[in-house]
């Protein structure tokens, strides 16, 4: 079965691919339209600031996990999942522009934050508006509804954690752990799971595809914290060296609690060792998620979702 | 039927109304047990800071007058509105948590704030939390939940529309009326058109609670606006003068832009003329809403919702 998979993949490129490449960005473009329609308002800041952070791109793997998961498991109108997608996107969106009023994070996607061009009352009333904004896409989706809704709730409970952890300088593997399963994974799981249910998939289908979207989740956070502390601003677009300044990201995964977690990640992201770890981790995470894909029959999306997973940790970023 | 009205409200203490109000305290404490259970979490802060700011109370209108809605549309069963009513709450109470960042609020509701206590980026955190919980809450609920969504939006476009009136420097009538009705009446509505609708209620009958709703929205607002000039903080049970200090609030109320909204709403507040003005206003909205009332039979509940229509304004916090 691996074998297969592998095989697929190497010879992605057929025309099959490239007619699923086409689809893919097609439909990754009417989400990006779909979320500047849903984040109008004739309350110009809101608006503006949206389009400020939604124009600025960003990776957006999470909206084509879910259509490519909807595509992989038998979907034939991308559109059915264009709202789903743009809400799961706007979900991350939110959470960055009020992480960079915590974090003071004055670039973000390579362009300044929302934060530091209308500052912080306006860029936490624009992530609030961003979060109403997913309430508002998902309302008629009742079922799916709470699967993001679940998601979200984790997503916040996660950023508190790490903020916790920063505070009360209690940084361990199972900390680091359960903040980016909650912080990151749980919202890649909740894109897999959209896109497979939008399709029909049976219920082990769903769940094979939730935890491979759950596993890539962690492999894609595990690589940004060690791009973080590892890559300069204009190569990530962001402001590197905060989660390093906060006293957070990958190096933290220590065994038990440390004193100073800056003196503890600088020991540990300069000495190597443990950026190997991570990268090795990252890896395992995502031969996890490929085999789960053992449950679908072959196919261009297939393959995708197979490139999408080593995607997350070959980047830079 | 104002006749009639007025003598069911006149007369309203009869058995019947004491068993109504033996119904809503059951309600409103179902309701405010609902709003601690959905904000259980295993992240300590923000279980605790949830609730510290439920625990507080605040004056529960929202809840009370979808309960009163739902049961003068015919409703039978209180518990079929906990969801929404908590949800409803819920809404206002994450939309004060992060008000208090914005403002630097140090007291809400005779306690010290969120803010206070856990500092800015819990504060944060504790909101964010806060409405993906109204979020959770409603996923089961398709239509109502489009409802609730709308006015969630709305009223992050009025906290929007205030902060950019300060900033801008442009406080006329209409700005603040617009303000209000977005930031306040939007969440009355909604809440009056949750509960009417829970009880099977007709569009026309829906249309004249979501009318009534916002038309007792917009005066409490004002003589919020009002009891923010004139009273204590401890009073309140809020910092006062916040809203003055921001520049904000009812005396804004201008019929053009004004140079130096302090300077203005200081003039305008202690001269008393605009004072009056608000609460002849308010009085104004306040028989607008009443008269909504019409199209409902006579009933414990109907003679409640003109009670807390009067109570809007009536009150001394």
């Amino acid at each position: 079965m691996a074998m297969n998979v592998a095989y697929t993949y190497t010879n992605g490129h057929s025309s099959d691919r490239l007619d699923l490449d086409a689809r893919v960005q097609d439909a990754l473009e009417a989400i990006d339209h779909r979320m500047v329609t849903a984040c109008d308002s004739d309350v110009t800041v809101l608006r503006d600031a949206s389009r400020h952070i939604l124009a600025a791109g960003g990776k957006r793997y999470r909206p084509r996990l879910t259509v490519l998961a909807y595509l992989a498991c038998g979907g034939k109108n991308p559109a059915d999942v264009t709202d789903l997608a743009a809400a799961l996107e706007l979900v991350h969106t939110a959470s960055v522009v009020h992480d960079d009023i915590n974090d003071h994070g004055v670039m973000r996607r390579g362009r300044p934050s929302v934060n530091a061009i209308w500052g912080r009352t306006f860029a936490l009333l624009t992530g609030d508006f961003l979060f109403t904004k997913v309430y508002e896409l998902m309302a008629p989706h009742r079922d799916l509804n709470v699967v993001l809704a679940e998601a979200t709730v984790a997503l916040v409970e996660g950023e508190t954690l790490q903020a916790q952890a920063v505070k009360e300088n209690r940084f361990t593997r199972e900390v680091y752990m359960d903040i980016i399963a909650r912080k990151t994974a749980a919202l890649f799981k909740a894109g897999a799971i959209l896109g497979s249910r939008k399709a029909g998939a049976k219920p082990d289908v769903v769940e094979a595809l939730a935890l491979y979207g759950y596993n890539i989740g962690l492999a894609f956070q595990v690589i940004d914290d060690i791009l973080d502390l590892t890559a300069d601003s204009i190569q990530l677009g962001k402001t590197s060296g905060i989660d390093l300044d906060q006293g957070r990201g990958f190096a933290a995964v220590a065994d038990k609690p440390v004193e100073d977690p800056m003196e503890a990640i600088k020991r540990k992201a300069f000495s190597g060792d443990t950026i190997q770890k991570g990268r090795d981790q990252a890896r395992v995470l995502v031969e996890m998620a490929i085999a789960q894909l053992d449950v679908l029959p072959d196919s261009a999306a297939k393959s995708a979702l197979v490139s999408l997973a080593h995607q997350t940790i070959d980047r830079i970023n």
